[in-house]
């Protein structure tokens, strides 16, 4: 029973198991922020969005419904549009053994806008996909019910995703009812191409992500206009325990035609590379991706890829952000090795590099002004021996690798499905890229990278019922940044920063957001982005010190934040469901919070000199402490403390005194943080002996109706909180 | 950014992220339970352990020194031996470039017993590594000093096992100063072996255990005995994103003799197969193997091989135990297809399976009656064809699958270093498998496997610094079992049960415990394995059923368990240092227990109708509730209850009730829950106005001044918890 050198492997993991993901700074509930919904009923799977920012329009996808919002405030509907699936289609569909009240619908899932005038959409349409154009000034179908094999799926819940490029669709999704068959292809009346039907080409992927880059227009070589594709695939380069998933990266050229006797009517420029997101010394491997955004700013000398990604294997709740170059990108289609696959033993297939030689032109490669003077001016020219190899050969042997050799962000205890990125420039002129990170629980995570490592700003539960944020878009007009999220049950916009909820100085610069600042005069945290002009005197900063903000700036009492209580009246028996066994542990883990009942509440007369207690509790960064007072002065008697660590990191501190007095008394208790201090007072009243009698007694008996009369209207309240609460546990 | 197909996986994840890891019942602080320690100054690395079960001797092989200690008490030291490496050894160890002061030093790592007079001791000696004898009788060296190489490693960060079989050592080690030539060797004078030096037969293997499994003495095939290696080692046949480790188990013979002219002195029956410890649906593989215990018991059809695993990749903290019945593992050795490996494209190799002719006598087969009817008597006679196949093929294409198919046990947020299992008959006569699991970080699980499931019946923590448990011993006398654990600072004895710190018999029977019943007579638990004889009447209920506790078994007050509090005096003043994180987390998730201050402490005297609050707070498990009573009627008035999630995922529940009375009113607060409740009782004595004056005054003065006395008191009590706490906690 020798432990043998494994020190070594648990140090590391142990390491793992401590070191991950940092704890978002501030958590705001579902209720606490300003954020727009909109559903309607019977409606569900607001998954499709699409932003038109000129016309200040989302359009949003749902089941059988196209909504057209205003997307300054999405709760003002402008269009909707209802697009259901004919009753024969929905009948023939069940009788293929889908469910006629779920599957046999029409989901939308390509909603894509073609021109000024029309936005071209396609749905499921029970297991027969169908695509149409929406005239947007009637806001009604066109009615021409393509047949949209290829461009959508069949099922719902397959994968898809799309882009329109210069009035064509180009999208990846499946091409048979069961879904078997993957497929990336362009709609296109010219020059409709497709991906072989082959392993090599696609297996079994689940696509994410498709974005067009354009090629640099003051370029001279007349390079092409590239489509990039996004999927998780299984591997056909690695044999792990199961099958192993590989994230991938695959590019079409726009100018690509097929070839003319090989690869004719497919593409002659699909080429895909796998998507490296690992800590290898550390064993961690992030080889599902779940979504990608492509950051194209002019700040920036290239586009930025953002993916994230979860592990396939021993995921118990992994996920990470990588971000990968545009040049690296380039680099390996255009530069790299490719794979070959090898029979062995006649019976199996094993990917080697490929180490002989390339053909010219290279195979994969977009016609550019190179191609071109070596006379093949279009893909169909190509020879047969670069279609040849290229057929054989899509996959790349050399992989990308993220910006950094290592993710940008990796957070236990949470699954990212989405992400949006804005790039925006703090005060002190620094440009940050803000990452946007949706949650499979409803929840969308702010966080930047900066010199020391990651941020997470905050995180905001978009969603009250913990549903996954199915889609995340950013609209990114200056002033009127907007961040979009469907889910299956709705669409909520949220301003992208919450600076006014920042009541102190110390918080709005603690929270170390780019679009806050502190304006000292006004004393108010302010989106500086909404700000038409920027003060010297402003205060932000993105490191985390808050020195620049004076001493004397007030500390807010009663504390600001949700405490969250229930009552337990005497009509319902108490239950268990009653607890509330985890609201505390998604607040704020840095800010300092009272917690009723404050010493105010606890006013109280006391007879001379007989003892009383005095609660206080707190919850606030770890480290944090009571100070009691008695009339201005620390306390000398034996104060009581217990602490303890709640999930979130925070710890809880309850702390009690039992004295006793002979004459009034102020009491302070202040809870004292690395952050800042809370401070609760109360004058304890002596019971005057003399004027003890019926004078008194009326005056206790009043105290007493209205303290009964303010218990009943507390209690109303808190069964409200209570019942909110509650309903969201049983959800 | 569609999300697409991933709603499923999610689910999967999300499943996989909520179910897993049995709580332990109840935890066991280090000072709970009646450890017994052994360590001596300025010795460290107690990481080999031997039992001698006769003798009632437990050695123990230190850095430096050998110790015999009476294993009924540890305490006991009965003999010590120093062994040290020479001078000139270590400074020769420095000048290879290692650590004089560490690793440069004589670590015992071969500790076995070669018959009644000798132990076989080897250590790493400074790098050199060195066997020797050790006499019983005088407990000294016999000064032998015999070249070590092969039975012991030379550096002591290396893996290292061996299992002493009829005088012989058979070792799994590494051969040379790097460590880089792996072995599995016999040191035999008649017949020594060893494996082939080639990746096939090992490839950088962490070996974690040995053990011999008699063949069936009434059995008249002529079976041979067989020594089974446990080990992790870089996979061949997968090829992941990186290094893949695989658990396997290899198996040698003991009659092997080696080959005459092919395999001279190397094994003939050198065969491994890969261990399999999944669960495939949800993605978890557990490919590291940490140890092994081989369960033998005569109440057993077949020997089950009991192992501890935790995954390679993305590993933030899960660990798992699988078991494996003997015949399955003899079933891939016997009659298992082999793997061959195949070179593909003059660079690669490809691990597949052997499909061709298999040569007879079986490859790798133990010489049996059979063989040696066909004239095989000994390996020596093997064919060419049999060796030259196994020495090619000594990887079994067919994999090792534990009983039921998937793991016993797999727990969340812990790293299982060891496992020893004991099989206890419970009072019902069912037998019981009790695991016993170390953990990386000093504790021991305490588990069982039922139909229903797992249940981790205590965690106990046996090194109170938190390092890791690096040897696990069992021994077996009945009425005398014992746990040896080593670490790296000592060796801890720990009875196999802690019958006796349950006070009542819902604690005792909801302990699910097979060694512990409740004695209604003499209303005590106790452990059954060490009772003259079983009543008719005692109390044992594995399924967790403790409705035959009687009703009117006491309610423990105060509660039991430990509750710490820390005391903030006036002369020191307060620091972050004086909170107390994680004290509570620590403790027993199930049991109910009510936190100071109890009602009872509260006792005051209030004014007429002047309102006041109480307070009760208390943990327990989810679910836990207050129910407050005003001279025993439930309270009508609102009741203030909030509640927080701990991090063992226990509650805490903190209730307070504001009240006024105009006469003595007695209230209780019971804190209920599904595993008992706990009630605290406050009589409220209210100011008698009448009697106001002086005598009052005087009543009440003495009242505070004996109120300050036991305050004084209180404190110094507190304060010593709180510096032990704090103490533990800063280790």
């Amino acid at each position: 029973m020798a432990l043998g050198v494994f020190y070594a492997v648990w140090g590391l993991l142990l390491e793992v198991a401590i070191a991950f993901g940092p704890v978002p700074r501030i958590t705001w509930e579902h209720r606490e922020v300003q954020l727009i919904h909109f559903n309607e009923s019977k409606v569900s799977n607001y998954s499709t969005l699409l932003l038109s920012e000129d016309k200040n329009v989302l359009y949003v996808g749902a089941r059988e419904v196209i909504f057209a919002l205003n997307a300054v405030n999405i709760a003002e509907k402008q269009h909707e549009l209802h697009w259901k699936a004919a009753e024969d289609k929905r009948t023939k569909c069940a009788v293929k053994g889908k469910s006629e009240q779920t599957e046999c619908r029409n989901y939308v899932r390509v909603l894509q806008q073609l021109n000024d005038t029309f936005l071209y959409v396609c749905g499921t349409n029970a297991f027969q996909p169908t695509c149409d154009y929406v005239n947007l000034t009637s806001f009604e179908l066109g009615g021409k019910n393509e047949d949209g094999k290829g461009r959508c799926p069949f099922d719902p819940a397959q994968s898809y995703t799309s882009v329109m490029v210069d009035e064509e669709l180009y999208s990846g999704t499946s091409y048979n009812f069961l879904g078997s068959e993957p497929i990336i292809s362009r709609h296109s009346h010219q020059s409709p191409l497709r991906t072989e039907y082959a392993i090599p080409w696609l297996n079994e992927p689940n696509f994410v992500f498709a974005d067009v880059i354009r090629a640099d227009q003051n370029s001279t070589d007349g390079e092409d206009d590239k489509i990039y594709f996004f999927f998780t695939e299984v591997s056909v380069e690695y044999e792990c325990i199961g099958k192993l998933m590989i994230p991938r990266i695959a590019r079409v050229c726009k100018r690509d035609q097929g070839g003319l006797r090989i690869l004719q009517k497919k593409w002659t420029s699909f080429l895909k590379a796998r998507l490296i997101c690992t800590i290898p010394d550390k064993n961690l491997i992030f080889n599902v991706i779940n979504d990608v955004f492509i950051l194209k700013s002019p700040t920036l000398k290239e586009p930025v890829i953002y993916g994230v990604f979860t592990p396939q294997l021993n995921n118990v709740g992994l996920s990470a952000v990588c971000a990968y170059s545009l040049s690296t990108v380039e680099e390996v289609f255009s530069k790299g090795k490719y794979m070959q696959s090898a029979i062995v033993e006649q019976a199996h297939t094993k990917w080697v590099r490929y180490n002989g030689e390339i053909p010219n032109p290279r195979p994969g490669a977009c016609i550019n002004n190179e191609a071109g003077g070596s006379s093949y001016m279009s893909s169909l020219n190509l020879p047969d021996k670069t279609l040849q190899f290229v057929r054989d050969h899509p996959l790349m042997d050399d992989s990308v690798t993220p910006m950094g050799d290592r993710p940008r962000l990796v957070k236990q205890d949470v699954k990212y499905t989405q992400i949006v990125v804005d790039r925006v420039r703090a005060l002190n002129g620094t440009m940050y890229d803000v990452m946007f990170i949706g949650t499979d629980r409803g929840a969308v995570h702010k966080a930047i990278s900066y010199e020391n490592g990651m941020h997470i700003i905050e995180e905001t539960q978009f969603f009250p019922d913990f549903e996954p944020v199915q889609t995340l878009l950013l609209s990114s007009k200056t002033g009127r940044k907007y961040l979009f999220a469907g889910s299956n049950s709705g669409v909520v916009q949220s301003p992208v920063a919450f600076c006014d909820k920042y009541t102190t100085c110390v918080d709005c610069v603690l929270a170390r957001d780019p679009y806050c600042a502190w304006k000292p005069l006004e004393a108010s945290c302010v989106d500086i982005f909404k700000e038409a002009e920027i003060g010297r005197n402003w205060i932000q900063n993105i490191g985390g010190d808050a020195s620049s903000c004076s001493a004397s700036s007030p500390i807010p009492f009663p504390p600001t934040g949700t405490s969250f209580l229930s009552c337990v009246g005497s009509d319902s028996p108490p239950s268990p469901t009653s607890t509330q066994p985890d609201v505390w542990s998604s607040t704020d883990p840095i800010k300092v919070m009272l917690l009723p009942p404050f010493l105010s509440d606890q006013t109280q007369h006391v007879s001379v000199r007989g003892p009383f207690h005095l609660f206080c509790q707190a919850t606030g960064p770890d480290g944090s402490y009571f100070v009691w007072k008695k009339n201005g002065q620390t306390m000398k008697a034996c104060i009581m403390e217990q602490s303890h660590v709640l999930l979130d990191g925070r710890v809880h501190v309850l702390s009690w005194v039992k004295d006793s007095v002979s004459e009034n008394t102020e009491y302070t208790c202040s809870f004292v943080s690395e952050v800042g201090n809370v401070t609760s007072e109360v004058l304890i009243t002596v019971e005057d002996k003399g004027s003890a009698g019926q004078d008194a007694w009326t005056k206790d008996f009043d105290t007493w109706r209205s303290a009964i009369s303010e218990h009943a209207t507390m209690m109303q309240n808190w069964r409200k909180t209570w019942e909110t609460c509650n309903k969201k546990n049983s959800l």
